[in-house]
């Protein structure tokens, strides 16, 4: 076991070798952007999906939504650059709501970024699986599974520790950065020398009979899942290089031109070449056939996709665990999630989430499509709370410049609460577990929360209250089902502890006679220990020991005697001897464990051979 | 948990209800025969594949084959009934071959046995869910599912007690019995009457070119799978009710008779009708559609036998348990196979059982058809063992009639050998893994063996050693984390059983100063208790606590003091809370339970709210 987790997870790191482990510009984008720009692999495609059920005319609105969209990712990059400054300690949309709107906002947006988390893993690994299967035929409908091997991945990989995974998260990423931006390139140098004629469906400004807002508000509502990922930064300062801030907000207008252009490209690229969507061929990769023909770049390019979008899960697992830490230091969340493991992770987030998203994709059977609109939702409740948490904070704080600064969270705001409305009112069939979900969560956080507080206020301790209270014994009880070596040594340890010592031996219907046996036996070896039979009408031994405890416990305290129960075992030489003992020390101890005024100790006798 | 189980399995018994679980013989008959009644499900189809893999006018060599089959039944039914009688106490081949063949011969009975109880629940299991899918072609697909479905309601059926599960299984076999006795009936009198006329490729005696003693000794080995489970009455003897061995025996005799005549009937009638083997229909389900047409007759012989073939697998959860514990009771397995459950079953049995076959359907895919020879060798090893050993205790014992008594041993061990014999030339290559899997049980069990006689001889007390050392006094460490209403109770407790109390924190690099503030505190509160700060580099605090207790341990022990280690907790008032403290005590605990000369006491507070 211990040499397994050597293995798959490395040797232990000591907490003073953390240092080590922070992240630089190159690597950090490589590790928190893959989410954001693996989403230009679908973004397009849903906008023109939109439009398309009116008709194919209509694809030349994609580029007015596009801008649009391109809007809102100024704005949401404005304001996340803001909030990066504002809080080098991470935490995000989280820590923004709960400072600035008080605690329900930010238990809200922090509910809704645990569960967008899973999906982000969920939609990224099946997205991913799905693209695998493409390339390699012979391996559809294993998609399932293969999203649950890549989740163990990656759940494995950040076990490890985050800077090794970084290094090796910067070849796919890179990959897709390449080749996108080459595939942009020669699309648009093909475009400008004439190669590719234009062959759009209508030219911008065609009228078309039919078009509504209604279906316009759709097709942004549906791209604008083209910027799921881009708060992924503002929520992992941490782990940056000092100056932290000034490395994250460099980072954030970094990643957010590349998913800008890439994404104001693709959806240029697809209008001009009057491309429509398919069902078995997405849009990138018609883009990319038209661009390159079906050469080895066409390759490169899905298989940078197939590869990215594997890797976008990742995000979710260098957030959460961060999101998880900082909700369990607020008592919101089990303290569990604050102990770092072995090389310095926080692994109950990391296991808590391999868990949630494998579950994700076991229960939506590896589909991604019906997952993508609850990811909108959760991903634009915190943005909206969060940036109408910058307002606020811009208002109360007035420093230089503060109405240009509250003025670009305003917009980022309004158009990340108008996207929700949208969702709400035209995505209400597949949105509607969130309603349920959230209160849930809510109710969980605070049950949790009451718990702690209740637990710290019991176990205060006043200086006027510490005077230790005077026993003016030891009573212990030592438990006997054979009379060996292990009996003897047992003993002898209860004589030194204890004032006043009892052997208890439970028997049974099993074995008639032989308490009798044993009673005698012991009268003859230990002349001076009291000794008792307990008889059980049941196979369990542990309740009426509990009962006879409890009793004696009883008798104990009214003397002002401490009691205790020692269980005696044998410890075999080797490890796996020890399976072959009934666990009758294990259920005893578990027995007695919950029993007030009773304290159980085990006395281990090792044997030599 | 606890509820959950009472729904599952019942109310526990008390020991002295067991009388109430004993079975009666139409009871037992349901409960132990299934098994080997199924087989004729696929016993006849065995050997009429065989041969007409020669050709179709082989196919009248099955009723001299038949023939044989039949002897050898009959040989091994008047063997085991003497079984029965010399051993009441059940244990059938594994004690049969133990007592009079010698341990080794013993164990590989027992080590055959139990592989093959796992692979009677597989076999049956997965031909039952074929025969489900056959009858509802939606089902198709599931097969393991299905599989793994039947195997949790059997164990759960086995954990709820014997005889309740035996009358629910009252109805599949005895529907089974009545319409294949039907079938053989209306089937004979068609014959007779002239309704169904002769049809058979070719009548008895017709030269076969090609024919050789190879196919014919082929044919009969795959037909001997007919016999499979007859062996199961003699292991259960101690379930029936008294007088138990003539019970018993009474039992065996009439399910040989039943299953004889089905045998026969069913070769006989596929002779006549001139049935040839199908791949999608099998030769029992084509016999009851040339008897009885398409109505509602033929499906009910259809869902008979797809219904006693999922019952056939609990043989294997009523006889498998007993044998555990016979093997554990001699030491050849882990004691937990003798401990009883709360519904008086040998619970571990029935769960080992349960994984295992799972285990076995997973592995191969729910196919039946590869595990039936492995299932032929596992079960004509102990025919044969057992057989022999029966032969060596009449000449031993020499009683009246032994000659006779011997001769139908004789017969029988000579005919389950020569079986083996053809399935080790004719089917190696499907049942190799068996001579992998035999020598490693062997091996296992010996090596527990080995190890149970090492731990009694170091633990054995003798009279003259056994008096009580006395210890001078006792050193208590305190473990601490912070300064609590639990640290002063534990304190206390410490104090009353201890002349030494040391109280010992340790501090990481992650709350740099803590301890300083710690110590302080502690000495205000406490000024008369030793405080010790120990200090990690790593955030496992185990490792160092262990450390420092040795050095404690290593001194107490030279003043001939006994060292304490005391790891106090508070208990949560409801269970669920437990879950949201860290599991530190645990894990200390666990640390701690290998070390030699300290004992492990867990001081538990109690929360009120």
């Amino acid at each position: 076991m211990q040499q397994l987790k050597r293995i798959f997870i490395g040797r232990p790191l000591k907490s003073s070798e953390e240092g080590n482990q922070k992240l630089g510009k190159l690597k950090a984008l490589a590790m928190l952007s893959s989410d954001a720009l693996s989403s230009v692999a679908y973004g397009t495609e849903q906008i023109v999906l939109v439009l398309t059920q009116l008709s194919i005319a209509a694809i030349w609105y994609s580029l007015p939504i596009a801008a649009f969209v391109l809007i809102l990712l100024l704005a949401l990059t404005l304001s996340y650059r803001q909030i990066i400054h504002a809080y080098p300690g991470g935490g995000g949309a989280y820590k923004v709501s709960s400072d600035n709107l008080g605690k329900n906002a930010g238990l809200v947006a922090g509910g809704s970024l645990l569960i967008d988390y899973m999906l982000t893993v969920s939609v990224s690994v099946s997205a991913g699986a799905e693209a695998i299967t493409s390339a390699v035929p012979a391996l559809y409908g294993h998609q399932v599974g293969i999203s649950l091997v890549i989740i163990i991945i990656l759940m494995l990989m950040n076990l490890r520790g985050m800077s090794e995974s970084a290094s090796f998260l910067m070849i796919p990423v890179y990959l897709f950065v390449g080749s996108i931006t080459l595939m942009i390139g020669v699309g648009l140098y093909k475009i400008f020398t004439g190669v590719i004629p234009f062959k759009a469906a209508a030219s911008v400004g065609t009228a078309v009979p039919g078009i509504t807002m209604a279906l316009i508000f759709r097709a942004f509502s549906s791209g604008s899942s083209s910027l799921t990922g881009v708060e992924a930064i503002s929520n992992a300062v941490p782990f940056f290089k000092k100056p932290r801030a000034r490395h994250a907000a460099e980072t954030l207008a970094i990643m957010a031109l590349i998913l800008g252009a890439f994404f104001a490209g693709i959806t240029f690229l697809n209008y001009w070449y009057g491309i429509v969507p398919e069902a078995k061929v997405t849009v990138l990769s018609q883009v990319a056939s038209h661009t390159f023909g079906h050469g080895f770049l066409f390759y490169l390019v899905q298989f940078a996709t197939a590869f990215i979008l594997a890797v976008a899960a990742n995000t979710g697992f260098s957030a959460f665990p961060v999101l998880a830490y900082n909700l369990a230091r607020d008592k919101f969340l089990p303290h569990n999630y604050m102990d770092r493991g072995d090389r310095l992770g926080y692994s109950n987030g990391i296991l808590t989430l391999a868990i949630g998203s494998g579950a994700l994709i076991v229960l939506f059977n590896g589909v991604t499509a019906n997952l993508i609109p609850l990811y909108a939702v959760g991903v634009f409740i915190p943005f909206t709370l969060s940036q109408s948490g910058m307002i606020v904070k811009w208002f109360k704080e007035r420093p230089k410049g503060w109405f240009g600064k509250s003025a670009a969270n305003f917009v980022g705001a309004l158009i990340s609460f108008a996207i929700l409305l949208i969702l709400f009112i035209y995505r209400i069939k597949d949105i509607w577990p969130f309603f349920i979900i959230m209160p849930l969560v809510i109710f969980i956080f605070y049950k949790i929360h009451d718990h702690y507080h209740k637990v710290a206020e019991q176990l205060r301790l006043e200086d006027t209250d510490a005077v230790l209270h005077h026993f003016e014994g030891a009573t212990i009880i030592v438990l006997i089902s054979n009379i060996t070596q292990v009996t003897k040594a047992a003993l002898s340890y209860a004589e030194s502890i204890g004032d006043y010592v009892i052997a208890v031996h439970v028997s049974t219907d099993e074995n008639p006679g032989k308490e009798k046996e044993i009673q005698s036996t012991f009268k003859v070896d230990f002349p001076d220990v009291r000794f008792v039979d307990v008889h059980s009408n049941y196979r369990s031994i542990a309740k009426p020991l509990v009962r006879f405890t409890q009793v004696i416990s009883r008798n104990a305290l009214r003397r002002n005697y401490s009691t205790t129960v020692l269980i005696p075992q044998f410890i075999p030489k080797k490890h796996w001897q020890q399976t072959l003992h009934n666990q009758t020390a294990l259920r005893l101890r578990q027995a007695f464990s919950h029993k007030e005024n009773i304290v159980v100790a085990t006395y281990s006798y090792h044997l030599k051979k």
